[in-house]
Formats: structure tokens, sequence, C-alpha cells
């Protein structure tokens, strides 16, 4: 190790802030930040392009601490660089209600807090997103706007977690040479050594995905800034692997699994203090180190304000459309673009399944908003989610816009996280819905960050037929509207689904899953209205004749099963009405006098749909007659698997009718 | 190739029935029966030691077709091999409602499926559970008893899941030599070639984490035998690359996607039978084909009668033990020990964590039961999973109870799930309640499948405090309800903690999920009653003091708060009485009237539990008063959490009490 006495009190800086913080909150992980302090320095002081005075910079560098509990590295880094919304105060009450500083970065509580990390490997797969988003933004606007880097922390068990394959052979598969990964190679997780658990050989892993792979002294400074200069010169990404000391300093604990989770203790703080030469107090950082540390937070403001210049020198025309979309705001036309597209749908009428109407819609919008980015994990036929506007995203042409994820459905949704997290563009992808279980890791952080990342999910039901039960959902759509802050839409039709997309491109704060038929439908949007009636998230798509002795409330595919049994039910002499529920999240946002009233009082209140009946009692009572699964489906031709199940219009107005007597 | 007239005529005899009755079916996958047909043969006819007469033969070779969409290979050998559940005219229904022959594997559909699949990856990783298993039951019972091999066929999405690399690795890691697994190279996926999307080098990528690999041409079945004969010496377990042909013999087709998952059509099906020399009419297998593979499928009956002598000659007491376990019989003292422990608990009144509740439940039961296998991914001491009884298993000592599954929950359940399946044991195993998130797709197959795996989630709310909403639950009792068949059990105390223990030990075709807190927890049950009263799914806890004005139904951690919030009310004048629900699917296993006298009709219902509201309407109605979280939750000190989020019993009292008046 050949650190000077500076660089050594400059991660020390790190150290002492991150165990002071955590010994203060009597929570927390102070092993990590000791272990990978000089990385951190190394990485923040002579090379993350990064302005703390504007930390939204679009052209900043990336950083993601992907092994999240190590959240006060982060907090420390972002206090000593000379971020405002990180204080000493924020430091102070790490750990403590309504701080910024949360037991695990969280984004959106501070600038410079790029992604939300903690679920392990997770940010590795963002990193990913936002890797790819740059090459992107790069192709479309050039070296002069988008020119930038990705750096990761991730830990022993980000690389355990198999998302963290998923992350690694997309990128290298990608060629994203602008990524590089420091693996805080420290041999311990919380149970004891690695070794009770893995003896994979990390590098060569990595190098079978298409990494470079640099080894490093985690605690020699000038080598792991010698091997992030080679990274930079690699065609491929690039994992450094860096040789760290869990808990670095700490006299009895360092190198154990005992400094990984809890507190260090009084008397072993004090040790590390005197260990390493560390005589301030609690949350005293020495003014020439703090001066140093604030001295290279303004590093890069030379070079943010020659790119403000080239910005300001761009044609007009360009400059809007790159600030537009760094503002994530959609093109002026996109609302006018849709209502037309409507109400040709409302003439033309076509029976279509709702995957292949997701496809008419997308390449409606995918004309005008050219910062969607499509994909699929290798479903693409299935879901639907090309359009002639996007073809293929290679190593060789980073300006497509369409991602083949691979089969990696978690992977996937970490990176659309990613590709919305760095800004610039829209991600949408697809999958089977019953494989959100793979993605659903992902999916809840897109939620909790409150981010506008759209899933495209097909083969909604039983309806997808003899693929069995292993692939329909019946559970899913009780299971993702658990999530909260999370729209579910399950569109009727062509209109409803054009609506749908709308609602979820308009949604810049929640994450949109599309849940979408294999099977045709009729168009039951016949009439046309501007208005987008989905955005109330269930409407009264069909009144009843007289005053209604039965409302009928279905989503998606049941909706013609609910205008089949509201027809026979009028013929029966009972007036009926049909409510199509495409989105229960918006129906909940809507004034309690419109719920009411959209609920009814008809005596008779049956919800349809092809799945569970969690969550339908809001709707229907719990007297409420349910037609849908209890249980798990079986392999066969959809029209004897709605038969089976008694899943149709027979069974609607049998119920109805039996209960009306 | 080498492959001689007959060899080749016994793998077409697969590729035809596959494409054939994928063609009657008109729907179904040809290509990967086409293409892996010569290593099935290989497999089936020369090495897999099984007996088609005596399919459940514990001994017997596990054979896993990870790639379960390839389903009618199974189906193919399983009919040509001579099991007696898959005839011609099964093949004939393939993919029809009530069939055996689903569009995917189902586990209990017939004898010689040894694992349902379809989710890619899910087998791969389930065959190092039952890999695992072999060795843990050769450890206790001996080579005479258990000597077995593992085989897997798995394609290319199975290695691009994320769950392939957490199995692999945890395989290497304990050196699981005995699990063989065929890669049906055939570099196709749905979208094209898997070029698009991965460029790993696989092999070097299994080498990476500690197995063996060879490449052999996947259509040369000599060469193919040869590699398993190098893989059965092997120390490690080995990758086998068969370089295959997708769809193999297809004129047109083969090689491309439009063979993977759509009938190759009258015309390319013909063309087949020309370039192939099949000229039996479709479901036509030429007598001295079929003879020669009926043959084979008597070629273990040998092996298996010795076997049985074997066991016959074996003590008895070691004999009762191995059938006993090989039943899934829980030892006869298991209940007597678990009545004596509750009373013990009665008088005790320990106040703890429903974590360590539930390891001292365990450290009774693994005293009593020693089929129990635990283990944690990586949390061993926050979920409390380890017992006295229960030490790691290392590839030196496979004799022990305790696996570190490492950081990898999906591939943990997915083994888990391989563990049940295999026999013998009884696997369960923790992480934090919010990863479940993660393991979710082999959660399903846990359920879908019916079988004993026990899920021990702890941290199961806002309760864990500091480390925010990354991992806090709150969606996901109810995303976990969802599922059909799936025990989600959250205890209120240590009695209701061992007797949700005994529930999901004895519940042999279910799986169970235990949620449990972190933070300590009163005994509420002080009274011992030899009955399981969680049996009932929900039981009065508290009743009224007189005509009951308020019920309130509560779980886990809330169950405390409620019975405050009951004292107060009583205080007040107001009988309340308190229903703990520990399960809410074995409540509604109940009778209608038990159902309706345990609501009761108290005017005012709350529930209360720190997660959402999903599910709970079923307890108290629209009208009810729900108090619990709205959305995610933060990070802080717990009681502070439970303060800011309003779940208190102050927060019940005044609810309640505003209603009443």
């Amino acid at each position: 190790m050949t650190n000077s006495e500076k660089s050594n009190q400059m991660a020390n800086a790190i150290r002492f802030l991150s165990a002071d913080a955590v010994e203060k909150a009597n929570s927390g992980h102070p092993g990590l930040p000791m272990g990978a302090a000089d990385i951190a320095t190394v990485l923040y002081t002579r090379f993350l392009k990064h302005d703390p005075k504007a930390p939204h910079w679009p052209d900043r560098d990336r950083f993601v601490l992907s092994a999240g509990h190590g959240s006060m590295l982060l907090y420390s880094v972002l206090y000593l660089s000379g971020y405002e919304d990180i204080t000493i105060d924020q430091i102070k009450n790490f750990r403590q209600l309504g701080s910024r500083t949360a037991g695990h970065p969280e984004y959106g509580h501070a600038a410079g807090i790029e992604t939300t990390t903690g679920p392990l490997g997770q940010g590795l797969a963002n990193s990913v997103g936002m890797a790819l988003s740059e090459r992107i933004l790069n192709a479309h606007f050039g070296d002069d706007l988008v020119n930038h880097h990705t750096y990761v922390i991730a830990g022993d068990g980000c690389l355990m977690e198999g998302i963290s394959q998923e992350a690694i052979a997309l990128a290298g598969h990608l060629k994203l040479n602008k990524l590089i990964v420091f693996w805080d190679h420290n041999n311990i997780s919380i149970d004891g050594p690695v070794s009770l658990a893995d003896n994979t050989d990390q590098c060569a892993r990595f190098e079978a995905s298409g990494w470079n792979s640099i080894n490093v002294d985690g605690h020699d400074q000038d080598a792991i800034a010698a091997a992030i200069e080679k990274a930079h010169k690699s065609d491929k990404p690039t994992l450094i692997a860096c040789k760290t000391t869990i808990g670095f300093g700490a006299p009895t604990k360092a190198g154990t699994n005992k400094v990984h989770g809890s507190p260090l203790g009084a008397e072993e703080l004090a040790g590390a203090r005197k260990a390493l030469g560390w005589t301030s107090e609690p949350f005293v950082v020495p003014a020439d180190i703090l001066d140093t540390w604030r001295a290279s937070g303004l590093r890069s403001a030379k070079e943010h304000a020659a790119w403000e210049q080239r910005l300001a020198a761009t044609n007009a025309e360009t400059r809007a459309e790159f600030d537009r979309r760094m503002r994530g705001d959609l093109p002026a036309n996109f609302d006018a673009t849709i209502v037309a597209y409507k109400k040709k749908l409302s003439q033309d009428k076509p029976k279509v399944a709702t995957r292949k109407a997701s496809e008419m819609a997308l390449e409606v919008i995918n004309a005008v908003v050219p910062e969607t980015i499509g994909g699929s994990a290798d479903l693409t036929g299935s879901n639907n989610t090309k359009t002639s506007q996007t073809q293929n995203i290679t190593p060789d042409d980073y300006g497509q816009r369409y991602v083949h994820y691979g089969i990696r459905e978690h992977g996937m949704a970490a990176a659309m996280n990613g590709i919305a997290l760095h800004g610039g563009l829209i991600p949408y992808s697809g999958t089977f819905l019953t494989f959100s279980d793979y993605a659903r890791g992902a999916m809840r952080l897109s939620s909790l960050m409150g981010i506008r990342v759209i899933y495209v999910m097909t083969h909604d039901s039983i309806g997808l037929g003899e693929d069995g039960p292993t692939h329909q959902p019946v559970e899913h759509l009780a299971a993702l509207r658990a999530i909260p802050n999370n729209y579910v839409f399950r569109p009727a039709d062509v209109v409803e689904t054009a609506e749908c997309w709308q609602l979820a491109l308009e949604s810049r704060k929640t994450p949109s899953t599309l849940a979408l038929t294999r099977q045709n439908l009729p168009t039951v949007r016949t009439d046309h209205s501007d208005e987008n009636k989905c955005a109330y998230g269930a409407y009264e798509l069909a009144p009843a004749s007289g005053k209604a002795e039965v409302t009928i409330f279905a989503t998606g595919s049941e909706v013609e099963i609910a205008l089949a049994a509201r027809a026979q039910l009028e013929k029966d002499g009972h007036p009926a009405r049909v409510v199509s529920v495409p989105c229960f999240e918006l129906f909940e946002q809507q004034s309690e006098d419109y719920k009411r009233a959209l609920i009814g009082e008809a005596p008779v209140k049956v919800a349809v749909e092809a799945a569970i009946r969690l969550g339908w009692d809001r709707f229907i009572g719990l007297d409420g007659i349910f037609v849908g699964m209890t249980g798990f489906g079986a392999s066969g031709p959809i029209e004897e698997l709605y038969k089976h199940f008694g899943i149709t219009a027979e069974a609607i107005v049998a119920a109805a009718e039996g209960k009306l007597k």
C-alpha cells in the first residue's frame, strides 16, 4: 500500500463519518464504508465528473452504490464533496424518521442519490440501464452533450444474486464499456466468510460474459486510480476486483462479519481512531481534509461550464428537444395524436387481442415520442412490443430503440429502472404476466422510487390456453395491485388500450403495468370520446335500460362477457349496467362522490375477472357475486377453459338471477 | 456423427411422437424434442436408473426437463420407456383439458414427471436440491440405499435466467458431482439467434463456479454417452454442452426460431419424415423400435430388485426410519412433543420476537424430526433458522442439516422445492419477508406442485425499523396470500409460533410461509390448550365482557396492540373482543357456521395489521375500520414508525369509539 498520509485521511473522513453516524443511530452498517473508503475517495476526488452545485447536470457521471446497506459511504462522500442536501446534521440524523439519510439510499431523498438500493444486485442491474441510456443518448445527441461514465460499487451479495448474472451478461453483450464496477471483494457476508456459500471465480465469470477484469488492492489508492484509467480505455465493461478489508481500521472486528451490520461499539471505535490516527471528535472533519474534499467537488465545474456552453451553442431545435427529454415532458402533439387515433379506432372497430392493440398504440406513440425505448425478455412476437420505429440496439448501433433483453425478466426490469433514472428516455418492455413474479424485486423499486417505467405484460389469464398453469396468471393482478404506487391497467379493447398507454406515459411518478390478452377482443368503446375514460380507473361502459337491478364490474377480456350477460339480463327483464374497471388505483384517486355513484345501489353486484377475487370486495361487497378463478388454471384450449372454470355470460346471468329471485 | 440407423430411429421416435402431438394439438414446442432427442435417447436407454413399473423407487435417478416447454420430449420418453401413466392416448391428447400431458410438465399428473417446469431456470435450480438430497440421505443411509444421479436438460433460456447462476454457484460450491446438466445448445431462442441478447461463454461461466464442462455434438449419441461416463467420474458437477440443431430434421425450419414454439405444419412435417426416413403414421412407433425402447425400460429392474433386497436386509429400525421418511410421515411423537412444549410456554410466558420463537420451536422440532434441513439466504442470525441440531452441510460432510444457501433467495426456494420433491427430507429456510419478491417464481411452484416447503420470512413489517422501506414489507402478506394453496402464517407469540410450525410440518400438500417479527412480543396465549388453535386460521383470543360492540381482528405483532385497545375500550364501557388471525387460508377452510360466528355481529369491526388493507374486507366489510399501512414504510426507530403510521391502540380506540357514537 502506497497511499500518502493525506490520501489516507481523505478516506478516513468517510470511515469515521460513517462509523460515528452508525454509532449514534445505534444501527447500520459500518463495515462497507470503512472497507470501500479508499475506492470512493479515488473515484470522487480524482475521476467522477459531477457538480455538487448542479447535481442534476445531465452529463454527469452516474454513481450507484449497489451494496446499499453501506449507505453511509454515499452520504459521507456527498457531504464531503459539498452536496447541499447532505449536511452534517443530516449525517447526525442517519436512520431517523424524516431525515434524508435513510437506512438505505432512497432515490429522491437527496441529490446525488441516483437510485434506491438495498435489495442486493438491483443497483448493478440499474447501472446497465444507465450505461445503455448514455450510449443511446450519445448516439442521438453526440459527444458534445452526452459522454459520461457509470460507476458502481457492488458487494459479494450483489454478485451472488441471480439478477447480477442477467445484468452482466446483458452489459457484456451490449459492450457497455463506459460501465465500471468496483467489486468490494472483502470475502465477508452476514453469515461469515463468503466461502460458506460460494467459491465462484468472479473475474472468470465476468470475463465469460464479455467483461474486462482487473485485480487491485482496494486500499491502494494509486492502484485503484490506475485500474480506472485502464478501464477507461477498454472496449468492454470492466470489473475492478478490489481486495478490501471489511471494517478497515477496526482493531478486533475488521475482516469479520461482526463489523458488517452493527455499530462498532465505543471501545472498538476508539481503537479504530487510534489505529488510523484520526483524532477528531465525532462528525468533525479536520479543516484541511474537508477543504481538500470540497475542492475536489469543484473539480468538474469547469467541465460543466464548457458543457453548458456547448449546449447553448447547439442549434435551437436540438437544444429544445434535449431539454424536453431531460425534463421528461412529452411532445406537445402527444395528446392530440392519441385522440385522433382513438377516433379512428371507434370507427374501424377492430377485433384484436389487447397485446395487438398495444402494438397498434405503440406504432402511433413511437412515431411521435422518440424517447421511448422498447424491448422484451425474448417474447417480442408475443408481447408485440416492437414497432416500425424500433430497430435493434446493438454494440455497433446504439442509436436505435429496441432492446433484446434476453430471457432475463428481473434484469430487464432493473435495467428499465436505470433507463428511467438516467433521464431522457422512457423505457417499456414486455414479458408474460405470470413472469412478473421473476421481475417483482425490481418492479417494487419502480414503485418505491416513483419513476416512469412501463411493463407490458401479455398473456394475462387462462385465456392463453394450452401452456397451462405455469404460464397462466391467476393471482398476479391482485399481487401487482398490492404494490403501492403501481398502476395496473387491464384494458378491454383497442380504445382502452390506447387510453391506458396515454396514462402510462403521462404518469411521471408512477410506473405502469399493462395486462394484455393473447386472445382477440371486440371493440367495446364504439362511441368516440376525446376524454380519456380510463383516467377514472372505472367508468360506466353500458348503462342499464332502467333502474339497475344488476351492476357487472369487469376488466379486460371479461368486459365482453359482462356485456353479453348484460344483454341477456336486459332481455330477461332485469335492467343491468356494465362498469369497466381498467385501473383500480386510478379509481381510488377519484372523489368519494364519483366512487359511490359509480359503484351504485343495484341490489346485485357482480365482478368478473379471470383471476382470483382478492380486491374485488371493494366493488361488490361481501355479498357480491364473483365470477373468476379460485385456484390455478389448467392446460387446454381457451374456450374449454372459460367453460371449465365457469367464466361465462351464462354463469353471470344464472348467478345474478338466482340472487334476484 | 456416428449413430447407427437403429439409434437414429430410437431418437426419431421421440421426434415424431413430439412433432405429431404438437401438430394434432395445433400448439406446442416441437423444436426442443427434435433437437434434444439424441440426448434423451442416450440418457434413457443407456444410463438412467429407473423402473417404469415402479416409478417411485426412492433410489431412482432423477431426470428434470428444465426447458419445460419441450414437454413432449418427456412424455415421449415416458411412453417409450413403458410408464403406464403416459399412454399413446395421453400423447394424442397433448395439451387437452384433463389430460396428463399438459402444455408443460406438471408434477403429479404422471409418474416420471419429477417436477413442474416451464418457468425457465426452475428445473435446473430444483435439480440442485435433488442432488443435494441424494448426498444428505446417502450420508444418513449409506450407499446401499441411496446412490443415484440427477440429470437435467436445460436450454439457453434456463441459462440466461438469473436463477441459473444461483443454482450453479451453489452446486459448484457444494461439489454435487452426481449432478449432470445437458445444455441443449441450439443457439436459438424465441426472438431469434441467442446472439441477439447473449454472448456468454457458458462453459467458462460454469467452470468459474466449480463445474466440469464437456463439449459434444448433441446428435452424436456415442459422444454423448462418453461424456456421461466422463461426468460420472468427475468430482464436480458437470455441464455437458451439447451442440444441437433445434427442430432437427425439419427441412426448412430446423435451426431457426420458427420451429421453437409452433406446429411444423403438414408440409414441413412430411418433409421431416422424408429427411429422417420415418415412414410411420402419426403416433405409430415401429414395433422393433418400440420393443427396443421398452426393453431399455426394463434395464434397471434387476438393480431395483437388488436394492429391494438390500432394503429388506437392513436392520429393522433403519428400514422403518427410511420408509417413514420416504412416505413423508412425521415421527409418532411429534404432536405430543409440540403439546408439551406449548404447555411449558404458557407457563414461562417469554417475551421474545416471533423469529426467536421460531428458533425455539425449531430447537424442539429438530430434536424429534431428523429429516428437517434448515438454511438461510445469508441471514442465519436474523432469521434464527439454525438450532443446536443443525450443523453446516459441506462438501466434506453431507451428513449435516444446515445449508448456507448464500444470497440467493430464488435459487434457495427452488432448491427447497427440489429437496421436497426428492423425498425423505423436509426443507425450511429463511430470508427477510420483503425478499419473498426475489423468491416468488419458485414459491409459486411450491404451491402449484403442492409440496411441503417451509419459508421462514422474518422482519415482517415496518417493525424492523431503520433499514427502511426497501426492507419493510407492506404488500407482501397480501401478495403471498394471493397465491393459491399457500399457507401464510403470521403468529402473534411463542405459542402461536409453535402451532404454526406444527401446521406447516403437517401440511404435506401445501407449502407454508411463516411471517415473523424482528421485535419482541409478549406471550398472549397464556392459557394452555392441547388443541392447535391456529388450525382454525382465526379464533377468538379475548372475548368481550358483554355483548360485543367492537371486534378487533389482528395478526402477529399487532395482536398485542389489539389487546391493549380492547382493554381501553372495555374500560370505556364498550365490550370488545379480539380475534387472532394467524392464517387466512385455514380460516377459509372452516365451516360456514364457524366463520360466520367468529366474524360475529359487533357493530364496529376493526382490523389491524402493519401492512396494506387488501384482503381484510373479508373480515371487516367495506364499512370496517382498517388500521395499517396505505403505502411504503420509512426509515426510523420502530416506536416512532408505529406512531407515525398510526398503528397504535389509541388509534384503534379513537376510530372505534368515533364510530360507536
